[in-house]
């Protein structure tokens, strides 16, 4: 799997590697127990800070998405990922908050926007359909 | 209107204030015309650099969510805002991507997701309803 950042793009790099890294484990291009890259060879690959490769691996980790390991390194976390609790719910909505108060500043409906959610869920399934 | 930042948040902090201003005019808690606070002034009053206000101030502009007038500083739109074109669906689209992912991860279901969709939509709305 491929990784790249966007240096023009206003989401940190550390959030779009993130960001990339849990787009591959829901279209199951990463499986469970797959090593990442280290974090020296991630930087270097992609010509950006350790720190940064370090920031986006501590946020997957904080998150379940992966387990760090004193042998393998990074590899994506073995047993299932952690449910959608609480907490997580809490920030799912927020995370929505700004994405649905700017379509509403555009006139975008309800029902437009969940048709929106739902091409992008298909995506992430024919994804996962077709093994891409 | 009371803006704050959350120092903590991953969240840019400008990201953090455009994000706000985009959710009080959604709420109709901030009408076309009116006046922002100066860059100086908010700095100021919530204790960051007047570079990320500027930046704030910088991302609303360019989304068509604010003008920035000589005489009376930064004010909401006075037009309709820019309406759902191709660009800013893509925009959707690419910012919805990394929460369905995780959502997909954490096994909520399409119909989950937007069940969450619906109830933050029905917040705005209430809020615009009730003049809050």
């Amino acid at each position: 799997m491929l990784l790249h950042v966007d240096l023009q793009s206003e989401t940190p790099i550390y959030t779009q590697l993130a960001h990339q890294i849990i787009e591959g484990i829901a279209r199951k291009q990463l499986l469970p127990g797959e090593p990442l890259p280290s974090v020296r060879s991630m930087a270097a690959d992609l010509g950006i800070n350790l720190h940064t490769v370090n920031k986006a691996y501590n946020l997957l980790k904080q998150n379940g998405f992966v387990q760090i390991n004193r042998k393998q390194g990074v590899v994506i976390h073995l047993d299932a990922f952690p449910a959608a609790d609480e907490q997580y719910l809490l920030r799912l909505q927020k995370q929505m908050r700004p994405l649905i108060a700017e379509a509403i500043c555009r006139g975008l409906t309800n029902e437009q926007f969940k048709k929106m959610g739902e091409q992008v869920f298909a995506q992430f399934k024919d994804a996962e359909a077709d093994g891409i």
